[in-house]
């Protein structure tokens, strides 16, 4: 069967950045295409949207099918539409974000995808697309848009040492800062607790595990 | 001639929220439809994506076309995608934002629009499609992303009055701040200077005008 208009219509697709913290350090997950084009590349997962479902719907779908993740909550990037992006046709893309908990995150690839894996933000392999660009720009916003409190809330696991929370802040914000003064910041913000358990392993001396203090 | 697909395709608009402020007043530029659907209801300006142009030229385009601005600097607010949004069939939006000061704006309606008007962002006229809640994110993208320093320089005229200034910052941050103490803020910013003139007309005493103060 085929669809035809009276003038040309782009594809329209939708990706999802999902971002994760494993120990502290800001990861993003990606899958291998298993189509044409850019095959055996990584991408961001995604894929066309029906013509009734709406963008959101297209984007927790498609996150689903292709690496099993059930996203709680996906805010929206934008939409990224430079004509060439896609070599098929023309493919208008629009992004989201959904940030998940790394002790919440299972995920095995499906549909398309070849594979699925987390990546370190700074350690990233070649990807598919304009998903490089898509991705800077994602994290662009988690800067703009997630103070401490949003990473403890929204990104961090139940349990978490002060030191991993303070990478992923310092990933996320783009700047560094001394441990004194990040910890006399967290003191003030009242936003974590002690949880009285420390940290197993390691090749250093325990670390507490603190947690998200419960709104009231 | 007909273009065909194998799947069904959605079409894809722009469409450009253009904000002013006119005496300190927050105003949107809107287009009353000359075509079907939504025949004479106001509008944002906007219209389909031409295969091969970008979103942000197609945005540039049909803000010209239709109201003869030209357009400084765009940003993407986002894409609106509701299945139902369009009754022609499947038409996902993608919006923009342009601030433009009001000694800049210049406009006539033209292309499908059959007028173009200026309305106060708090007196607005039954919008077509999904028009008003394009422009309730667009206020709030402004209240998340604009401070007194930024509202200086992209959205005030050459010169303005203090109170002018504070009408504008209330209406775009949703606050109202005592006329003191914006005064000693501003004071602090250094942001604003004094031009030695006054503002003609009005019923009050003559206030005084100022400028954006310039970087250095």
């Amino acid at each position: 069967m085929a669809y035809s208009y009276a003038y040309p219509h782009p594809a329209v697709t939708v990706d999802v950045v999902v971002f994760t913290a494993d120990e502290g350090a800001l990861e993003v997950l990606l899958i291998k295409r298993g189509e044409w084009p850019h095959t055996g590349k990584w991408a961001l997962p995604g894929g066309f949207v029906e013509i009734d479902e709406s963008l959101k719907r297209a984007a927790w779908r498609e996150l689903r099918e292709e690496t099993s993740v059930q996203a709680g909550y996906l805010e929206q990037l934008g939409a990224f539409g430079h004509p060439d992006r896609d070599p098929r046709e023309r493919v208008i893309t629009v992004a989201y974000i959904a940030l998940v908990p790394f002790d919440r995150l299972r995920f095995e690839a499906g549909s398309d995808a070849a594979d699925a894996k987390l990546f370190a933000i700074d350690e990233l392999p070649e990807l598919a697309f304009d998903h490089r660009k898509i991705l800077r720009r994602a994290k662009e916003r988690l800067r703009d848009k997630l103070d401490i409190a949003d990473i403890v809330r929204q990104l961090m696991p139940d349990r978490f040492t002060l030191s991993e929370l303070q990478r992923t802040h310092e990933a996320i914000s783009n700047t560094e800062s001394d441990k004194r003064n990040f910890r006399k910041k967290l003191k003030t913000l009242e936003i974590v607790e002690a949880t009285g358990e420390n940290k197993e392993g390691g090749a250093h001396r325990p670390a507490r595990l603190y947690r998200a203090v419960k709104k009231t």
